[in-house]
């Protein structure tokens, strides 16, 4: 059984994060005036040769092993649709 | 009111993907030997000063403006929880 796994790597809370602000900007600029806000994150759409909950388990081993640092990311991780 | 709109800016399916690959190959070298596939892509959490339905019309023109490129990028637009 193959499970589609969706993980998000986002910023922690009051990290720098020069690429929403700049896309923000960019935003503003275009005309977009009612904009209050623009996180970035960086996702990953994993094909695993697992049912979901032994896929879902290893989703989070690879986000501690390799896809987030602890000290700036925090990441949430689901079965795509 | 305010809504926030999660965007995802992702790879055309046969576009090259070297940042998937490579997740792959490293997931791969830390002994991950399940995984059939990794697509990388870009997300957006966009926190927009009108109701549910103009923040959806608007995200949508942010894309097409913006922050997907048409000629590789597909993208998906979200209310987000």
């Amino acid at each position: 059984m193959v499970t589609e796994i969706e993980i998000r790597v986002g910023l922690k809370m009051g990290m720098a994060d020069p690429e929403g602000a700049n896309v923000q900007k960019a935003l503003n600029l275009l005309g977009f005036d009612s904009i209050n806000g623009v996180e970035s994150a960086k996702c990953y759409r994993i094909i695993i040769d697992k049912e979901e909950k032994a896929a879902l388990e290893l989703a989070e081993k690879m986000c501690r092993q390799l896809l987030a640092n602890p000290v700036v990311h925090n990441y949430t991780i689901s079965v795509a649709d």
